[in-house]
């Protein structure tokens, strides 16, 4: 499972019951959360998702919504006596701003904390299964965006070339490994002739908050599903670039620039109580578009 | 109207839709803030308080779960364009990262913010027609606990002895201003005699976090109401006071030794999921109690 559950979609100011940002991007065993703003403890109690399953968490820029929660959820894994690493990757002020708060309330965490300071070159995280790389948007101050991307998947037994090569179960381990196979007869079949190419592996780009930016689009070329912010509606525009935010058909060209399967748009402005028309407006530059609805989670 | 209206009544660790601590003191047209637990702002909405009305907020300590919603509402009064000034009694580190806070992310506040350090010296809100005093209650870090007092109301009018003295209405103002009538005859007849006494100033105290800690009821004798923790039943006496915390039963002893006419107890350890039996326990010490239950408003 790769999949996006959003927390908050609403900019700075909390209204009409949608938070501030947060999101949490699950990766078959492990979630990721990117941006923590106030409230974020209590958005994963209330759809039920396991903080514990938390090792990485992904600050973009020092707004108060994008962080305000942090101090919070961080306490809280201490009074719920963590043990495991905990990786923040954000701008280095913020490390001043937590040690304050630890200093002043006392605390000793019972884990690890691991601040990792922003700008980092390149990919910040690398695991088994996938990596994490940081790229600059533009925003009123220095602000960052997140490619996360699967690694290459295995390639898949092909069934028709096991028959036709007459293989013996015993050495599919060996196929599984990527291994060659010689026969009985001492014959090398090379392991590409007996295997499919695994799917293909997938990607999502974070953007929020940035101004309007096309050269953003090189940094998650193909990407499969790009989350950008639509602050506000198109005939905003101006306002938009004097914010340092962007428009709903600003995140569609951006979308379609970077060629990406899907877009998801969110950071919606606290005037808009509806969101119908984000969606429309969308839309109308890039078709697969969805709106991110709090507590849902949208497939990568 | 004086009043205390319950926006967070949990301790650290957010549960069962519980808050942390925060609470709103109604006098008339002002409004106090005392604690800002992380969420308050989502509160004020949720309970319809008109947030413009606070012009003093107050911080009891520095443990997360007391101010981690205090950066995130003067945010967003920035946002609002707030222009009025806003007071904030704190112990002194709090200036300092919420300055870091400030700069880190530039804003430029559209009010001017007055930070009070704590701790001071009795008298810290003087108005016209309340008071707030501090006092130190005792917690795992310096801790402080408030009273808030109206000012003396000003004597009534008696009915009966206007009539008796034959008091004409054209001099009722002056009455009302406090002064001496002379009558026609030229004899002087004491405010004292024509009025009645106003009705008694009430009082409210606010003690959380603290132990259990008898002397504490010197700073508030004879209080209407006090706002006393119970982090635990009474069982948990001992966890209570390595943790710097307090009973149902203690809660109860300290309402009765300030001899206050009402409790309100809360700061319920998330261990509990229902709160019935705080308040069983606590009446048998302390009849007249009630449970800080979340967007209940109780009259001082």
């Amino acid at each position: 499972m790769f999949g996006v559950t959003i927390l908050g979609n609403n900019s700075a100011l909390p209204v009409f019951d949608r938070h501030p940002t947060a999101q949490i991007v699950t990766l078959n065993d492990q979630l990721l959360l990117i941006d923590c703003g106030e409230g974020t403890q209590m958005q994963l109690s209330q759809y039920k998702i396991r903080r514990s399953k938390i090792n990485h968490i992904f600050i973009s820029h020092l707004h108060g919504d994008h962080y305000f929660g942090l101090p919070g959820l961080i306490n809280s894994y201490g009074l719920m006596s963590r043990e495991a690493d905990l990786h923040i990757y954000a701008p280095s002020a913020l490390q001043q701003i937590l040690n304050l708060q630890f200093e002043a309330a006392n605390t000793k965490l019972p884990f690890t904390l691991h601040f990792h300071s922003l700008p980092a070159e390149g990919i910040i995280v690398e695991e088994d299964k996938f990596s994490v790389t940081c790229f600059p948007v533009q925003h009123r101050i220095d602000c960052w965006g997140f490619l996360i991307k699967e690694k290459n998947k295995p390639r898949k037994i092909d069934k028709n070339k096991i028959t036709q090569y007459n293989i013996p179960v015993t050495a599919f381990d060996k196929i599984k490994m990527g291994e060659d196979i010689i026969t009985n007869e001492g014959e090398t079949i090379k392991n590409e002739l007996l295997t499919l190419p695994g799917k293909t592996p997938k990607s999502y780009a974070y953007c929020a908050d940035t101004l309007y930016q096309e050269n953003i689009a090189s940094h998650f070329q193909n990407a499969t599903m790009v989350y950008h912010e639509t602050t506000y509606l198109k005939d905003l525009e101006e306002r938009a670039a004097l914010r340092f935010h962007s428009t709903t058909v600003q995140a569609g060209k951006i979308a379609k620039l970077a060629n990406c399967e899907k877009l998801l748009i969110g950071h919606f402005s606290s005037k808009y109580e509806k969101l119908d028309e984000f969606l429309i407006e969308t839309k109308e530059v890039f078709a697969n578009t969805q709106l991110a609805i709090e507590g849902v989670t949208f497939l990568v």
